[in-house]
């Protein structure tokens, strides 16, 4: 597959990813919505199936939608590494995207939101309690969960053109749902599971720099590169440890 | 496939999701029931399962159920427009049939319900901020992620005779039903996501000039056209763009 | 499959579906335990999946576990005649095995329950609203809705010998275990969605002359026959309407 | 496969299991998470998926990530008990990993929590009504579900090498994702679902051996040996009943 239509691929399963993902957890922060409290559980269905809807429309470009899983493959040689550029492209391109579908979807809950300087959690995450050394902990082992499944199950095959086709199995994209809403129910607790650099730094740029919300709040700066850091460093781990795993 | 028999799958998968859909409306919203105040994600659940039900049954004429899915499809060149009017009338007997059922359902609950004027809402969507335009978006960007899964999704096959066959795919219907929940949970939260004409409009023919409810409300008209022209825009929105991008 | 098999399969998965069904509502119903309260999607996720666990261990003699199923086959033409009262009787002797493990995994709750009286409504159904004939209409949509996809969802293949093998297709028995899961959300708000003469009545059976439970109440005999007779009538007309539809 | 490659195998699917499903009960009682106070379903659903997570990762050494699974294929003859040794060890070395990994998520909620001599239930289980005997019938009975499924149900086939292969069947590992999720809503209420050794003891050996949780309460050692024990017996009695079942 050429450089240009990875970029599509990406860009447009990762603007449904992060539509569909940030949009639920406006229908639970926000008020005069039909999921308003929606709760914890509701939160992490959407997260999941939002991975589902994104990654079966990028099928052809191998639905990577998230740079730490770009470079996991990219380490364990399941891509090629001139490619990774336009994946990440194509990945950041379609957050931002994604984020701002969701508020157009909401524009009228924005509108109307009596705490507007508290919406950045919609769209970014942050730590219920802060203290980087121990969040970048949790992220790293979030993400390791993701890639070392996504490396490992059997429901990943290497297809052509070394791009890995996750929808070859019975199961297809299912499976990787059922894996970020463990996640999200398991390890989301601390830090919100962000688990993907581009799921996070996207919507905050579009947060602070494009989006028409009265009175919203500054982008958090200071904690936005953990969501970064800690998810590449955890998709790297992991595609070490499949390297060093007894062939099976 | 004949127009007859598009016309009777159609009525009869249409009917099920209809019946379910606003039935576990009804379960939640009515009192004296199992289900009241079941919450969001209860509602989701059942709107999600209920396209799997229907969309399995109404698996011989490719199971659109939605007069948005027939118009993208058309649109997209995987159905002939000939039988697209078969399948508005299918869709739209369906909707009226199934909303009926579940009046039946829940007959006793409707008769005793203390605020019958409130009831419309089980049937039919209702924005939580109204505004004309917004709504439409809403409706539009849900109907749009919709489509282009249906459009773009590997679990879609285009079958002989012109009509899709999502039932071919490993997980056959339940990638719809993933598609339809994460769409309640993410995106309905303003206008509670009609995304398809006869789901919204049949209800609605059905609750004014059908069922026999005490004291029930008016149809809300003035709002009606939105969830029938926003579901309609987004999915020829998505069928254009399939038709744009690179081949997978 | 010989007569003796029918009944040793569909009495192990009888049991298996009525342990797990009966016992989700002991866990939300009794006090002292990790479920209690735990709402309506917890109660109808459990029985959805109690069918699923059920059912794939019942596969080689079709899975029925539900007499309106058996009912609806032999009309459908799909279970020969002289099979019918083995299916039953496996049925029978299923559900009140299942409900004795109930009571068994629950003892020490049953025990310390402060009102042993109203305990029946863990095992059998009730109506929310009383009224006979639309209690009837009730269970016999809901019954009609599980045979019409039983009958043709393209999940079900009829295999050798007249025994359908729900378990041919890829989704196998997770798919009667959504729609199960919907008629609950979505029809069981009304009378808790027997659907299932053999759910009903022999826990019910079980629990009047059966489980030692002190203080415990009468059966109920009155609305008894109606979870009995609505599904029997729900799933003959389902096989009637599927010998009457187009071939698909 | 070897005994070496099988030590590793379920060491890093039952570390995955355990995180995960200790995570998912982490979330839900510490303070300061996204998911406290989740609620039942929310923690049954998470249990559910971690099993699906650590079986597709462990798929090569058959994903038994259990003493009582393991002691089950090994008496129905579907394993050789030369290896059963190295399954026991890398279970339980997966399941201290695992619940150690948690820890780690979670080393900021713990550091916080207020009253941390009750943070035993994180990692392994309690009866809610003590009582040796029927609480061993209540693991009994959920593991006997477990087992009974894992050996009759025809998505798990016997691959070479005498390994079963849960994998080969188009549900996969969602097939054991969805009984273990429905053992939890409807058999987890007395005693919380150990049904599985490891799952239990090996948390309980990190949690009073290897944590650093000042204030940190004891094992619970009274217990301790009936979610060993009682597993261990209903993983045997459902495989003795398997070999005396007809064939299928």
């Amino acid at each position: 597959m050429g450089y240009g239509a990875i970029f599509v691929w990406e860009t447009l399963g990762t603007a449904l990813l992060i539509l569909l993902g940030t949009g639920v957890v406006a229908n639970a922060v926000l008020k005069n919505t039909n999921g308003n409290n929606g709760g914890t559980l509701f939160i992490n269905v959407g997260w999941g199936f939002a991975v589902f809807t994104g990654a079966s429309v990028a099928n052809p470009s191998g639905a990577h939608l998230n740079p730490a899983v770009t470079l996991g493959l990219a380490i364990a040689k399941k891509v090629s590494w001139d490619k990774v550029p336009f994946y990440f492209a194509g990945e950041m391109a379609g957050a931002i995207i994604g984020a701002m579908l969701c508020w157009a979807t909401y524009k009228l809950q924005f509108d109307k939101h009596d705490e507007p300087q508290n919406t950045l959690g919609i769209f970014s995450t942050a730590p219920r309690i802060p203290g980087v050394a121990w969040n970048l902990v949790t992220e790293i082992i979030g993400t390791f969960v993701l890639l070392i499944w996504i490396l490992e199950s059997p429901t990943v095959k290497a297809g052509s053109d070394g791009i890995p086709q996750f929808g070859n199995s019975a199961l297809g994209y299912a499976g990787v749902a059922f894996v970020v809403l463990v996640i999200g129910t398991s390890l989301g607790g601390p830090t919100g599971y962000a688990i993907n650099p581009a799921r996070d730094l996207g919507p905050r740029l579009a947060y602070v720099f494009l989006m028409p919300i009265k009175g919203k709040g500054d982008g958090n700066w200071g904690y936005s590169w953990v969501p970064v850091v800690g998810p590449l460093v955890g998709g790297a781990l992991a595609a070490l440890l499949a390297l060093a795993l007894p062939a099976s």
